[in-house]
């Protein structure tokens, strides 16, 4: 999502010039290339499938509206298990329309949870929740924080549900550093993903990550608690930022690529 | 400051039209119109002063920068003391340009209040550490939590400083109603305001406070977590508001006093 202007073979390209041996990906591009030939796409480039990007909307109250987030996040399941990731990272959805009840829309994701672990266990796939920024607790994720993350997560088995650590999300909670203890204990954090906080943030707040050094999170410092906490699997940075990607995208990813080797890596 | 395009002497006649007996106040206006006489204008109108905002900004590492927000928090003591309220709110800071250091600029909040509680003190005035939506935290407000709150205040006697609980900032939070009991039994609740979350939110983020009743919280039980804490001093509605702000202030005052009886009293 970093580089969204690039089509599927031209990350695939991208990568491979830059020594970039995996990938995070989003299901809307691989849906519209076509699941099989993403798939033969990514396995004929050599390129490793980190995570898919994303399940989850579980909170609706109305039976029809469930039922159908349901049947959608069986096919991210299923997408995921075809693009050869272990991992479905699921936003959980915000506050129905007219709804201030936030514990109920949380124990509907734990609903959902109690059905869509084992599906995604039949098919080799892991649900990690993502806590989100509490910015976007009323309309996109009333997961807040990763204790709230992993409050859900707990209830089920590591192998069917952990969380996903994103900087972007945590890196104001004085408390994450013992949460993320608390989920490799556990060992629930099935992807850590990068993106740098910088402001004023734009209007929707949805688009305005920032890329790594620009702004205020120390990438270093969270490297290190996820690392003490035995995370070994790659990192996934994931900027969403309209002014990314109206640049030109392989110089965005080696960009990215370079700042990563500068800010998280050296 | 919801009805900022109201003058003070506007605003003072709106209030008794309306039976709006207390009034919280903000510095720039005040200053604007004249301390002294905006003292006289609130005495003479009968109209009690809640709290004057805002003091604060107390993260500089630059020495020159650090005495000028401490000289700078003194006058609003002064201000607030000369206005008849005894309490001062306080948003604490952001990060310094190019710091990474939350932590730091907490502690160097923790050194600014170990002088500024006792000089609140000696003018019979509370500061009230107010803890921001965590999308303020790098620009605005390294304190984001009424946790973080908390431990910054219980530093310093209860009667030197105390906690402003907004429900816009903490709506998201699940542990907040237990922060809220533990500020009660403290006897730090010193101030309890109300805006409702709203979305999308606009570019910066600042103006973007709901009218009570528009938006994802449910004031009633913000207001029962705050008296069950025992808090019984006024409720401040605090809206920043460009469509408010762009409408007749007096209709404004109006319409916000009903919601407040619809929301948060009946």
């Amino acid at each position: 999502m970093t580089v969204r202007q690039l089509s599927l073979p031209e990350l695939a390209e991208a990568c491979d010039e830059l020594g970039v041996a995996s990938v995070g990906l989003w299901r809307e591009p691989v849906q519209a290339y076509g699941l099989g030939a993403a798939a033969r796409l990514v396995r004929d480039a050599g390129l490793t499938v980190t995570t898919l990007c994303r399940g989850g909307f579980l909170t609706a109250i109305d039976p029809a509206a469930r039922a159908a987030a349901l049947a959608d996040n069986r096919r991210a399941v299923e997408e995921a298990a075809a693009l050869g990731t272990d991992t479905l990272v699921l936003v959980s959805g915000g506050l129905p329309a007219g709804s201030r009840d936030l514990r109920g829309a949380r124990e509907r994701i734990a609903d959902a949870l109690a059905e869509l672990g084992p599906y995604a266990q039949s098919h080799g796939v892991r649900l990690a929740i993502e806590a989100l920024h509490p910015m976007y607790a009323s309309d996109r994720c009333v997961v807040s924080t990763l204790a709230q993350a992993l409050d859900l997560a707990e209830r089920f088995p590591a192998h069917q549900v952990g969380v996903t650590v994103d900087t972007y999300h945590v890196w104001w909670d004085d408390s994450a550093p013992e949460q993320i203890a608390r989920a490799g204990a556990g060992g629930r954090i099935h992807s850590f993903q990068l993106a740098d906080w910088t402001t004023p943030l734009p209007e929707g707040v949805l688009n305005g990550r920032g890329q790594i050094g620009d702004g205020s999170i120390d990438m270093r410092e969270w490297k290190g608690y996820v690392e003490a906490a035995g995370y070994t699997a790659p990192i996934e940075v994931e900027l969403f930022n309209e002014g990314l990607w109206a640049r030109d995208g392989r110089e965005v990813l080696a960009e990215t690529a370079a700042r990563f080797m500068e800010h998280v890596i050296q």
